[in-house]
């Protein structure tokens, strides 16, 4: 279950900042999720937030630094060299990369990327960074598994094998053409229970709806919600599968969507601070 | 891609209801997802939209009538026998079916859940019919694969071979002790990349979040959102797995939640039609 904070946690880790014991903070936040270490750093001012986060895993870190409030997280970065916002974007998942790049100023936006190691990484990034914020390309993920309408299931799971890595939340695999068309998709399910030799035109559903990278944000939160999706791919006029939405990145334009409504109905228009 | 339904397109299909040409509506209708062919009956009348939803199979039907929007359920299934409703209501996940039986009056809803062909479903449906609707327990549905901690990969396969007839989106799978208490989640991930000899125990993650069933379904929301989760396991006090909320069903809960945030904010209080 999620885990209670209270004063007194947040009290005895601000005097082992204080009294610089990293040993006393990290046994603390050891079993914590990086949600529930995120809630903590909310309660510790920019000096001390910047202290903790320094002594977690960077992994832990960019997925902080992932989840973080935007405007939260814009201020605190404001206190971090180029080659530290580097460490963590190296980390994240393109989408979150590009937000947290977006955020920033064009200088800092330029040192980090040319600061980044992971050169697949990068070139994503780049990519992502033309597509306007509010529209599916701004939303969508690079990461994501692809195989090749004429493999066969064991090349499938190879290739989930060696995606593993980058890929956090697999859910379905996307099937393309030789020209790296859309032409379906496959449920891990069905991978499942389906034998190593089955070639993957007999498994795929050729019925899969995409949507194109131009498309606004809230036309993205129609499809899912209409056809009941945890992920949409992204393609391009051509049909190149170009990334994919999962329903978690598309949370906030829902609320935003419904606050609009509200907005709309009660006739109030001018922005309101939450 | 998603479909353009055009005027010319619905007076087609009201012309040959008029002349009960089932042929041609079928073959109208043969390519297009349920949600589409739910847009469809928008435009029809009620006697139109039944005269339609007869002809498609039964299957097609309760994705139909789980999808449509409440409101417009319960005022077109008041033209239905309780015979009706039963065989559309035997077809749905657990969760759909007890929402449709819910907005019936007590009669009606006796008499569908006495009709029930599966016996597993109809006891699934009473058990959930228990629980608050604005509570976990009210959101979850039954259906959900568990396996059992001192099982083998190989017998967790053959588990979801089992239910995957029940189970439209398998997602993960949880484990469970002898007593059928939640001890972990296991990824289709993991289980694709596993050898059928691999003991459960090593592979699962003990580091599962849950919901109880009594919280709030805006916990709910808040649970799934703070851990970016795309289905949570409700348990019971005792920590015994009884159901499983997935992101889809909650997204009416986040729009409301926004808008309840809204209405505070502009100090509207009373109800608004949408």
């Amino acid at each position: 279950m999620a885990l209670e904070i209270t004063k007194a946690f947040i009290e005895e880790i601000e005097e082992a900042i204080e009294r610089a014991d990293a040993a006393y903070i990290l046994s603390s936040l050891e079993d914590m999720y990086p949600a529930d270490i995120t809630t903590v750093l909310y309660e510790l001012n920019t000096p001390q937030s910047k202290y903790v986060l320094d002594l977690l895993e960077p992994e832990v870190g960019s997925e902080i630094l992932s989840g973080i409030d935007p405007e939260v997280r814009n201020n605190f970065l404001k206190s971090f060299t180029s080659e530290e916002i580097a460490r963590y974007v190296n980390l994240m998942e393109s989408d979150d990369a590009v937000d947290v790049l977006n955020e920033q100023k064009v200088q800092v936006r330029e040192e980090v990327i040319s600061l980044l190691d992971n050169e697949e990484k990068a070139a994503d990034i780049i990519d992502l960074l033309h597509y306007e914020e509010d529209s599916a390309g701004g939303l969508m993920a690079k990461e994501l598994v692809k195989v090749n309408l004429h493999w066969r299931v064991r090349q499938c799971i190879a290739e989930i094998r060696r995606q593993a890595e980058t890929v956090e939340k697999v859910g379905g695999v996307y099937v393309v053409d030789d020209k790296d068309k859309l032409v379906g998709r496959l449920g891990l399910k069905a991978l499942i229970l389906a034998h190593d030799e089955t070639p993957i035109t007999e498994l795929y559903d050729p019925d899969v709806i995409s949507i194109e990278s131009y498309k606004k944000d809230t036309e993205v939160v129609d499809v899912m919600q209409k056809y009941d999706l945890e992920a949409v791919p992204v393609v391009n006029a051509q049909g190149k599968l170009l990334g994919r939405i999962t329903i978690d990145d598309v949370v906030d334009v829902i609320q935003e969507q419904a606050e609009t409504t509200m907005q709309l109905m009660t006739g109030v228009t001018e922005n309101t601070d939450e």
